[in-house]
C-alpha cells in the first residue's frame, strides 16, 4: 500500500507515545508512489509533524521533489540510510527508532558476536515476514558514526550479508534501530515486533 | 452480556495501549448471540480493527456465518483454541494476549513444575471468579507449537485437568496467554487481573 | 472543595491509566456535602463508571441515601474503611489503590519493622500536607484480611497510633493502599505523591 | 520562539503523562516576550493548569506583572531558580521535572564525583545543542535544600562552572532536574533528551 501524508504523521504520533522518537530523534519514510518518498524533516518534534511538513524525495538519488512551504525545514538526515534500505531490500517504508530498548539490545552483542544479536524462542518472531517461531533470527549490529549518512557503508554491508538475509532490522550501537517493510503497515508491524523482541531478549538475559 | 462489534473493537484499542496485542499479535472473540461468535481477522493491526472487519463464526464448528466485505481478510488463527475454551468452559469471550509479562510468568515454571504457575498471596486473586485472596491459584503452562491450531490438544487437556478447575487462563510458553470469562466484561476483568498477577509474581520472584 | 459526580468519574479514568484500579479493583469516595458521600459501585470497571452509577451514602453510618437506577449495582466494599478514615481524620475523600507499587512497597516492611515503611530523603515528601523534605515519614502497614470490612479494626488502630499521625496513607500488605486528603484534590495529590514514593523507595532499595 | 499560554499548558499535560510533574510537583516557565515570563502557579495539578491560571512575571526581578483572576493562586516557588537560569544562560524557557529517573540518575554521582554525572556513548547526546555523540557530557548535581529559593546559590555556582559550560540541565539530588533551552521548543527537546539519558545511564549502570 502506498503511504499517505496523514498516515505518516499519525504513525509518528504513535511512535512518540511508545518512546521511539523522543527529543526530535528517530523518524520514518514511506513511498507515496514508486518514485516519491515521503520523508519527515530533521530536528523537529516528531509527534507534531503535519502532513504539509513532509518532504517528497526521489527514492533513488535523494533529490528533493517537493518541499514544505516552511523554508526552515530540512529533510531528515536519515535519508541516505533509508534509500539504501529501499534499494537493497525493495522496502516501501523504513522506521528509525531511538528507543532505549534497541540500544540495550545492541549492548547484549559483544566479543566475537559483537556484530549480531540472535533472537530465538518467541512466538512473536512469526510477526516478521518469512519467519517461524522455531527460527534463530540474526539481527545485524553496526557501530555508530558521527553523522547518520556515514552509517551507509555498514548498513549496505549488513544488507548484503547472507547471514542477515531474513532480517528486517539493523541495530546501531548506542543509537537505535532501522526497521523496514514492504509498506508502512508492514514497517509498523515489524517495528512493534522487533521492539517487543528487544525488550524480551533483555528481560530473559538478566 | 452479549458482545457487540463496537465493544470488541474498543477493547482491542485498550489492549493495544496495554501492550497485549502489538505487532498484529493477540486478539479477542466474544459471543454476539449463543450461535454467533464475533472474531477479529488475522494479521491486522488490532487497535485499528473496525466493527465491519469482524467475522461471525459458528462457535461450535467454526464455520464462517458472516464475513467482512474486505475479501482479503481471513479469520483469526486463534479460532480453534477460542472454540475449545468456549466448549469446555462455557466461556462467552476469550482474550488472547501477547504481553511480555505473560511470557515471563510462564518462564518461572520449570523442572517438575514446568506445567503450572502457582500464584498466591495477593488480594487481586479475588478479581477471578470463585477465588479468595487465601487461595493458591494454579494456572496451566503449555508448550508452544508451530501453529496456533496445534495448541488445541494441550489446551483441551489443561481445561480437563482438575488441578486447573479454578483457572480462567492458560499460559503458552514463549507466546502469551489465553484468558476467558462468561462474557466480554468478565474476560476483560480476568485479563487485567491475570496480567497484574503475572507482573507481581515476577516482581516478587526476583 | 466538595466532590462532584463528574470529577469522581474523571479521576477514576486517570487512576485506571496509572494502573491503580485495574481489574475492577480499587476505588474512590468523596464528600459531595458534609452528609453525602459519593461512592463508586463494587465489581465494575472503574474507568467506565458514569456519574449516574454512583451511590450517595451517609458518611457516618453508611446508609444509602441515593442509589443508582441500575438495580444490579451495589456500593463498594471499601465503604466501611472509607468511613473510618473520614471519621478519624476528617478526610473529605479517600482513594483505594491496587497499584503493584503499593504492594511491593509494603513488602519492604519486615521483621521488627513489619508494621511500617519509613520514607525519607525525597523532595516529593513536601507534596504531603505538613511534611518537609527532611522528614522521615512513617506509613503504617497492616495485614490483609479475607474481606475489606474486616480491615476496619487495623485501620482504626493505625489511625489512632501517634507514630502515624503525619500519614495520609495506609498500606495493606498483598493488597494496595488507602490514601486520603481533605478533599478530592488533596486526595489525588497525595495519591500521586505516595505512589511516586512507593516506586522510589523500591528503586533505591534494590 | 516566544511561548504562548496555550502551549505552556499543553506541554504541562504532556509532562504529566511522562511522569515528570505528578503530585503538583515540577513546572515550567517560558518567555512570552523579552520582559514577560509566563509562570505556572504553585501547588496546583500541573496537567490541569489553564491559560488564564498563568502568572506573568518580570524575568529580571520576579515582580508579578499580571496575575490570574483566581486570588488563591500564587506563583511557582521555582521562580527564582528559573530567573537565575534565564539570566546566566540566556534561556527562554526552563522545565522543572520531578521525574524519578532524574533522582535515580543523581544517585549515581558519589564520592569524589558527587557533584556531577558524566554521560557518554549515546547518539541522543546530539539532541543537546552543541554536542556530538562523541562527547563526555558533564551534568552538575547539587544538593537539595529545604525550600526551592535556597537552591539559587548552588544553581548559580553550577552555571558559572566552566566544567558545566555545555550543560542545559542541573540535577538536584533527591529532588529532580532543571532543564532549559533558548525557547520552549528547545527546552522540551532538551528535557526529552535528558530524561532518555537519565534512564539509559541507569539501565547501563546496573
Amino acid at each position: 500500500m502506498w503511504a499517505s501524508r496523514e498516515l505518516v504523521c499519525e504513525l509518528l504520533r504513535g511512535f512518540y507515545r511508545l518512546g521511539w522518537v523522543s527529543g526530535t530523534g528517530g523518524g520514518i519514510c514511506g513511498l507515496e508512489a514508486h518514485d516519491r518518498l515521503l520523508l519527515a524533516p530533521t530536528g523537529v518534534h516528531k509527534e507534531r509533524v503535519l502532513p504539509r511538513d513532509l518532504f517528497v524525495v526521489d527514492p533513488v538519488n535523494g533529490a528533493v521533489v517537493e518541499r514544505p512551504e516552511d523554508p526552515l525545514l530540512r529533510p531528515s538526515e536519515c535519508g541516505s540510510v533509508f534509500r539504501e534500505v529501499i534499494a537493497a531490500r525493495g522496502a516501501g517504508a523504513v522506521v528509525h527508532s531511538h528507543a532505549l530498548s534497541a540500544v540495550l539490545a545492541a549492548d547484549t552483542a559483544s566479543g566475537r558476536r559483537a556484530g549480531r544479536v540472535v533472537i530465538a524462542g518467541f512466538e512473536m518472531l512469526k510477526g516478521i515476514r518469512g519467519l517461524t517461531n522455531a527460527d534463530a533470527h540474526a539481527v545485524p549490529v553496526i557501530a555508530n558514526t558521527a553523522r547518520e549518512p556515514e552509517l551507509v557503508g555498514d548498513v549496505a554491508a549488513a544488507l548484503e550479508d547472507e547471514a542477515f538475509g531474513a532480517a528486517f532490522a539493523i541495530l546501531v550501537r548506542d543509537h537505535g534501530a532501522y526497521v523496514w517493510g514492504e509498506d508502512v503497515w508492514e514497517a509498523k508491524r515489524h517495528a512493534e515486533v522487533y521492539h517487543w523482541l528487544f525488550e524480551a531478549a533483555r528481560a530473559r538475559g538478566r
